[in-house]
């Protein structure tokens, strides 16, 4: 029998299981996840913490019970320390088991990627990194026992902005430190325009160039303040930061990375090691415009991303393989609400151009998200950025009323086809008064941003 | 100096004299309006009605003054009526005017379609066929003095079930009448499945099936009554039957059109006509999907061949034409609102490729529209239609939450770009909880259409 050992029992690891035991039900497939829960939403964790989800246990998009109803077995509290790819042994431990070895016909690294906190005083009570379940559940207790009057969110971008809106909703006092000049930066500076106002009037207390130095220690043990250019008394802190991924396990065995850390693949997820795979937020997959390996830590990517895994892994066990799914890469599609407001992007965006090197013409329009004449008619914005010379589409921004933000998946497909704005902007897109205007916003920019390529 | 007539001041005619007159500010450029105002939006008609539009003025996208500062020439209550394409002239008449003639060098044809009202007592008070902003004013000067108690909607297409449900919110009594078994035909029936309980439960007495055959006079000259299987006492009722290319005086000279009357063009507008263009519901244009010329009377279509028409009419006056607009083709996107739902399809439904003679590939799926453990997560259904064989996308309808309706857009630009199925399923759309399940729902349809494709 052939034995998949999965380290990770999230979005990727889980995906690839299953699509394994789908595709070749003699596998043996055994997870090893960290944490004590396997598969759930952990985008999720802001809506929990915010009061609009009411039980922890909605966030699980699988139980043990189901994983093994599918014949997985699980074995959670179980963390992958070390693999040897000659013997074909994984070594896991965890708190309540300790160590043990396991082999392994083929491997998949589903590990994902862990919250960054560098910040001396980061292991103080009160400090959260949120990344497991358990996370979530450590603070919405605290918030239970009232002892969330002051908040510190350290960290301006998507996580950050939706744990400071949740916080908002619950706690006295939320303060959000970002360290750069502006908040959202990963998106383009003119389409966050008036974002600080927005999140300040909506009650947060910003505190932009805000370079946060450590968390200072209140009662022993237990964090008193969060010192940036001066020390803020605060009772609790969401360190919001971005991620790393983790695999320092899997580099220390040799397997191919970024100086990050992130693990190289090919499209079918296969690492430089024979009979390893590795999948999710753990993974640089190839951008689809730069071509280069980037990391995009995002639930699609990483559950696509993990079928993708799965299904090549049990192509492998095939005595003449059949045909197996591919993964297109990534172009780094992103969205979030933010108080009533929607922010999403997909493809580069012209800071990023500016960085790649590429030379890009761009257009940003400002619009009605529906016909100006209704009374709930919002202000949007859109912005394209294309190729010079080829007009060919890079990517796209928009902000606009929560239900204008999937405006940017017609974006994303246009993206992936390849198409030049020119070409873009003769599309036949929906029109009725309660929905967009006559002109949809998108194919005006495209339209705009066509007239500044070159010929 | 050159002088451009165009027939018709709405979405098509005002865009296309105030295009040409860009391109040539040296145009002297007159347009013929039949009715008292230019440049409405009739699509916005019903949310008059309803009471979300407060004043009607709103609903006016350019004003006589406004045309004046273009440099437009613009005669209301001027209907034309022939022209001679040899002499080059048009004439026209009004009730106020009587009848007239002008001389052109370019003639533009945008009269656009009116609604048809087939049926004997049509012409009854108390009847409307909405078309002109007037006929929504006469409606609401109707309702404030609280003469609308018992409505007859006669039509369930999209028109039919929007004036029902802005009368619902305003008048007595609301009937809709349909021919067919079930409403908005133009959808499939598997994605319109549940309308009619929808639309009932909402307060409309929905009658399937019933063939209207005249309405009757109750007081002289009122409307009494709608008589379809069986008499229905009414005191107003509003045609919502379709509508018909207002051409007959252009056909009558010799313009090359379709049975139905629409005019046949190229794609910069051109009709068989030297110097005579036609843009707008008067037109039958190329349909991307079968190259059959299709008349899409809606207002982007019409507003973009104003642009092309114009665009072209104005190279045609330079001693050496430069490059000039072209107009894609249509594709037939169209989103509603029914009572908080959005409908929407772009591309050809399955029962249109049965039509066609197209043999096609469909997947139908039903969704969460946002992520599931969201308590204002609602159900939606996405299908998807594509070429038997190639696996090419042909179309996309969907149901859902209002929110969801702007997710055509996606597969829009998916057939503008001639994506298949199994490259539509690989984009990267955009999750997060509030907005989207991880797998969005077009993408999963998307992906479970590419497996009924025949390799």
């Amino acid at each position: 029998m052939t034995r998949l050992v999965v380290a990770g029992g999230n979005a990727a690891g889980l995906s690839a299981a299953s699509k394994a035991k789908r595709r070749n039900p003699g596998l043996e497939v055994e997870v090893l996840e960290a944490g004590p829960d396997i598969s759930y939403s952990s985008c999720g964790i802001p809506y929990l913490v915010e009061g609009q989800v009411e039980d922890a246990g909605h966030l699980l998009v699988l139980s043990p019970q189901d994983a093994a109803e599918r014949g997985l077995q699980v074995r959670t509290d179980s963390r992958a320390v070390a693999f040897n790819p000659y013997t074909k042994e994984v070594v896991f431990e965890g708190k309540g088991r300790g160590r043990d070895s396991v082999h392994y016909d083929k491997l998949l690294i589903a590990t994902g990627a862990a919250p960054r906190n560098p910040f001396p005083g980061g292991g103080l009570e009160g400090v959260f990194a949120i990344r497991h379940l358990g996370d979530g559940l450590r603070l919405m207790e605290r918030l239970q026992a009232e002892a969330c009057d002051t908040v510190a969110v350290v960290g301006g971008g998507y996580v950050g902005l939706e744990m400071a809106a949740a916080l908002q909703a619950r706690a006295g006092e939320v303060h959000l430190l970002n360290r750069g000049p502006r908040l959202l930066s990963s998106m383009d500076a003119d389409i966050t325009d008036g974002l600080n106002d927005w999140v300040e009037e909506a009650g947060i207390q910003v505190h932009l160039n805000a370079d946060v130095k450590r968390f200072g220690e209140g009662k022993a043990g237990q964090l008193g303040s969060v010192e940036a250019k001066k020390p803020l008394g605060v009772d609790t802190a969401i360190v919001a930061v971005g991620v790393q991924p983790a695999t320092e396990f899997a580099v220390k065995a040799g397997v191919s990375a970024t100086k990050e850390g992130h693990i190289l693949v090919d499209d079918q997820m296969r690492t430089n090691f024979h009979d390893v795979w590795a999948a999710g937020d753990c993974v640089a997959a190839r951008h689809i415009l730069t071509g280069r390996p980037t990391s995009v830590p995002l639930a699609l990517p990483s559950n696509r991303m993990g079928r993708v895994a799965g299904d090549n892994i049990a192509a492998s066990t095939e005595s003449i393989p059949g045909p197996s799914l591919y993964f297109p890469g990534v172009i780094g599609t992103a969205i979030t609400r933010v108080f009533g407001l929607a922010f999403a992007q997909t493809g580069l965006t012209e800071q990023a151009c500016k960085a790649e090197g590429i030379d890009c013409v761009t257009a940003l329009i400002e619009s009605k998200s529906k016909a100006a004449y209704l009374p709930d008619a919002a202000d949007m914005a859109v912005k394209v950025v294309a190729e010079q010379g080829t007009g060919k589409l890079l990517g796209a921004q928009l902000v606009g009323p929560e239900e204008s933000g999937l405006r940017i998946n017609a974006a994303a497909v246009a993206i992936h086809a390849g198409l030049k704005v020119g070409k873009l902007a003769e599309v036949e897109t929906a029109y009725a008064p309660p929905f967009s205007p006559v002109w949809d916003p998108l194919i005006v920019a495209a339209e705009q941003c066509a007239r500044e390529v070159r010929k």
